[in-house]
């Protein structure tokens, strides 16, 4: 199935708790994977306004991550610093690596890219820098305190 | 881990029988997810002279394709026929859906394209137009005639 990415639903906000909403103020994304149909993995299409984050930093038990960028510089957060990555680059997350991740677009133009996540179940996902964790349910992603506490 | 395409191997060629080894000349692969140290899906970065194509006309039993086209003007090849798809459009390929695919460039420059394929296990190859079936085996993929003799 062709998708024209111009006919693909734009969303904004994301399933965090809503105390931790604003991270992701200013980040767009088209779900082309779902559009097509597609299951065992997703391909979105992000882009960030100047100042906007990919995500909290985190990383993944179970589930590989790959990012190509389109458009623009962004900079990829680890725990080792931030490096920025041009149109043309990529970078790749490996389910287990217990290093937390995210991108930031610290420049002054909008960025965009390809975005793609497998779907292994049992997933659970780590949150250095916040007390938050998440685990996948058939219900979708699952947030509560490190301790296991939900968020009201 | 970040990926430089400029960096990562340029391969030719592909695993087919020698007999059909042509299909795929002119057609180059950079596996940017495997040089990130990625499992569950590949990602790969590829490039299509004039004339050549992604593969022969193929679906998958088990395993979701994704591509996304970065560079130049692509013809979609299915069942229904033929659509070009220029850069910034994308296409899925559900497992399961039994409808042969492949890309050919038939324009005079050089097309990009990303292309995503998750490795589900017990996939099975079907190729509408010849003779040949591939199976995924820990080994890689073994093919064979569709009576399952194997191609000497």
């Amino acid at each position: 199935m062709i998708i024209d990415p111009h006919q693909v639903t734009v969303e904004t906000g994301s399933s965090y708790p809503e105390i931790f909403e604003s991270a992701v103020a200013g980040r767009i994304k088209q779900r082309l994977g779902n559009a097509a149909g597609l299951k065992n993995f997703g391909v979105n299409l992000t882009r960030l306004a100047p100042g906007s984050r990919s995500a909290l930093r985190h990383w993944h038990s179970h589930q590989d991550e790959f990012i190509y960028v389109l458009q623009g510089a962004i900079t990829l957060v680890t725990g080792e610093g931030e490096q920025v990555l041009r149109a043309g680059m990529a970078a790749g997350f490996p389910a287990g690596t217990e290093d937390g991740h995210h991108l930031i677009n610290r420049s002054d133009t909008d960025v965009a890219y390809l975005e793609v996540g497998d779907r292994t179940a049992q997933d659970r996902v780590s949150y250095p820098d916040n007390d938050l964790v998440a685990v996948q349910t058939e219900l979708g992603w699952k947030f509560s305190h490190r301790d296991g506490a939900p968020y009201l």
